[in-house]
């Protein structure tokens, strides 16, 4: 299968076997040039990607796409997307990825590609169901019920940054509500609540979890706060969803220690009896879990088994 | 097809034909006498439907259980029952009415049997994907995607009053947790939040409702708080499962005007974008609909298709 992640800053496209990525390209997503070019370049750089991965031309292949933005599953389009994307929302995704590669496409939204491979060969892949978590620019997720993916009406599911969170009172979330999870627990919330509290000096999340670590006791605080935050809704969330795993991936499961005995602590407090002990585990495929899932896109004949 | 429902202090069964209920008895659950005793009713009560239904003994009936605790719908087990029903929890429910009965049986827990009912000829007959919520004693919860009910691990799911409640801060919750959505949204919450504002002079929350009808201000404030903290947190829900719609059931749903506009005020608020509009609207089987869901569990050959 040919596979590939449209992110707002880049395309990645890749031939995944047996769920191991290979013959990798990577290309900044020409976002700025509209939907068009955008469409153009996913469609040379998969065609680049089959050509390396079959020169002779031998094979049958079909193309999975994880893509940013809310994808409606069964009509290929993208329904909704973030400024980071200027005119993506309404693009007909498939069709036209269809007539620029003459290969049968299939996709879902980035995050919901993301869940399936680490539901399929990564931190999940002992489960029936699970929560996969992405806390990085956003708070994202995607729900795996007995091996199909939840997308629900208008392929929405999964917007688990957009659960009201105590620690949240009165911040503005990027949706336009107030008091939503994704405004204390993103990354760039995270950053937000350092300055908040008077810290300056680091421009970006990065920047901020080194100050944190050379002791710097805002900066601490402000990845502290994240943490409970998102541990206290993942934990709620828990109860509802009876998830055999909870798995947390994105750039903010990168910052080890600040963050991870906050998250768990949180978490754990919140499980009621009949899901206490559920285990909250990093992801483990990291930016190949997207590859990996829109591939597993075609692992049955019928989309509608996956979803 | 024959139905029951098992609560803690009433036992209904039925006779259901194209999802109307008929030849209705109701007698009350022996729950102090233990699990053997409840046993016994349930298989008396069915029975005796069963003749009612079915003089000659001429058709080949399948029963459908919805019943109080979890109930695990691969081994007809009841994993875990609260106080109400002593020793209820470790009851082989499926295994020993097919004993009693001589008939197929098969088993969900009873609010699972009620989101069920409303999904299929309720206030979600239209919809394939729903959010069900009981609002009375407890805060409970069943979700149904694409026509199959969401049980998940140790069919736990659906344990919807158990999300963080930024109203509910430090109250404690029946679970043993603190600060969940149930210990301020049900019924004996709403009384006990009255209470702590310190009003008196009534003892149940039907009593309340007709003190704040009554215009009684702090009685008022009480279902207005319910109402608002409940409406948050289904719209945070149905953020992250984007169900076509959500329906509402339970005691507190027949609060009416004191409860309904605070709830939807709030639940609408904290709608994103993708989901905005979405129909929160009453449940409309009242007590049948655990009874229709309980039959409904034979709609297909095997059980796994629903759940």
């Amino acid at each position: 299968m040919l596979a590939v992640d449209v992110g707002g800053t880049t395309i990645r496209a890749a031939a995944v076997r047996d769920d191991v990525v290979d013959c990798l390209h990577e290309v900044p997503t020409p976002a700025a040039e509209g939907p068009r070019a955008v469409l153009d370049r996913i469609g040379e750089t998969v065609a680049a990607v089959r050509r390396a991965a079959d020169p002779g031309a031998a094979n049958r292949w079909t193309v999975g796409v994880g893509s940013a933005g809310v994808v409606d599953t069964r009509t290929g389009e993208v329904l909704s997307a973030t400024e980071s994307m200027p005119g993506w929302a309404g693009a007909r995704l498939v069709a036209e990825l269809t007539r620029r590669l003459d290969l049968p496409v299939r996709a879902v939204n980035d995050v919901h590609a993301h869940a399936l491979g680490e539901a399929r060969s990564g931190a999940a892949r002992h489960a029936r169901s699970s929560l996969l978590v992405a806390a990085g620019t956003g708070i994202g997720g995607g729900i795996v019920a007995d091996g199909r993916l939840m997308a629900a009406r208008h392929a929405a599911a999964g917007h688990i940054g957009h659960v009201p969170a105590e620690a949240a009172r009165g911040l503005a979330c990027p949706c336009g509500g107030v008091g939503h999870l994704e405004a204390i627990a993103s990354g760039p919330a995270v950053l937000a609540a350092f300055r908040r509290a008077g810290g300056d000096g680091v421009s970006t999340t990065r920047e901020l979890a080194e100050a944190a670590r050379d002791g710097d006791p805002e900066a601490r605080a402000a990845f502290d706060r994240s943490g409970r935050a998102l541990g206290s809704a993942l934990g709620g969330l828990a109860n509802v969803l009876s998830p055999e795993v909870v798995v947390v991936g994105g750039g903010l499961a990168n910052a080890g220690d600040l963050w991870w005995p906050s998250l768990r602590r949180a978490f754990d407090d919140e499980l009621i009896p009949a899901v206490r002990g559920l285990t909250l585990r990093p992801a483990e495929l990291g930016d190949d879990a997207a590859l990996v899932g829109a591939a597993a896109l075609w692992q049955t004949e019928d989309l509608q088994e996956v979803l």
